[in-house]
């Protein structure tokens, strides 16, 4: 196995992706030799590109070019609601939903054993935030559904409920189109403690 | 679902790469962002040097970005075994059986289909080289076991029947480790037919 150092180089930095292993690299690498040398070009100067130029808005903390990221600079978005999620990729399955407020992005959530305090993941920031924006009436927490984002959660809301603000947790159940004796039971006893009456 | 165009644009380069669809790139780009900014960067790097410099090895044809990859270049080589297959990364899969012969790499497979005849894939330039070696003694075809693979490499032994050469196929049969009730008729009827007597 003699790859020459070039393509070898070129293995090694691939397996920085998340998720792609040595024989994955393998063959991105030499898909990309034989078959799409310009693909491999515009891989290259999009990857410069965006290390170099993408940082933080300056409101919500997201990934972005820009000072402010799209969600925040859109006049038309409610601004009494505010989402608290632990990651910009949160921020992109929640616009499936169809919220259309504001969001600030955590970095993670509370983890002790790791040495990550509030300050370590922007919950003052979070506090000044809400602060000087002085529009928000409810912070929807939607944290991950583990223990840590459960804690994180819980922490939030805390710091929050002497403000006079509503903290809200997004509700855990069953998810739809799955089917009842193949979900976990904590999960199922949050969907019967949720329960909602029907309304015709 | 608004990313901005920096973020937007290296998504859609990851895409190119083998195997990734939107949401993998989606999670390659912002976990690059997010953690791994010299990853990023490395990996620029890694394909710019890649895609600029490497070329064919002038004998074998396989990737490299010298003259004589390092399979050719390597004088402890048997020069009267030549291994032909269908693609570099074959040439890699090949080595691990500890194989130290000569290789040529085709570029791909006949497929007449898709008008890809003997001069699209390099097979008159096989038939120079090893003219031009004048040493070989046995070309083993290690062209894929597919039908296409088949077609090529008895193409191959038809033009090497009339050189004095033996043309070998490599063996076709059930693969280590695996299991006779889920292997394939055709696979079975191989292994059957290239029995071979116990040597004790």
């Amino acid at each position: 196995m003699s790859f020459s150092p070039l393509i070898r180089q070129l293995i090694d930095a691939l397996r920085t992706l998340p998720g792609v292993g040595q024989k994955t690299a393998q063959r991105m690498a030499l898909q990309l030799l034989e078959r799409d040398r310009s693909g491999g070009s515009r891989l290259a100067l999009a990857l410069t590109q965006a290390m170099d130029g993408v940082g933080h808005c300056r409101l919500c903390r997201t990934l972005t070019e820009d000072d402010l990221c799209p969600q925040c600079a859109d006049v038309r978005r409610d601004d009494t609601l505010l989402c608290v999620v632990e990651g910009p990729m949160d921020v992109y399955a929640v616009e499936q939903t169809g919220y259309r407020g504001r969001y600030f992005v955590l970095k993670g959530h509370l983890s002790p054993l790791d040495g990550l305090g509030p300050e370590a993941i922007g919950i003052p920031q979070l506090m000044t935030r809400i602060a000087e924006q002085g529009t928000f009436a409810e912070v929807i927490l939607a944290t991950n559904p583990t223990v840590e984002g459960e804690a994180t959660a819980h922490y939030i809301a805390q710091l929050l409920s002497n403000k006079g603000l509503i903290a809200s947790r997004i509700a855990h159940g069953v998810p739809l189109g799955g089917e009842l004796e193949l979900v976990d039971g904590g999960t199922l006893a949050h969907s019967f403690s949720g329960r909602r009456p029907i309304t015709l």
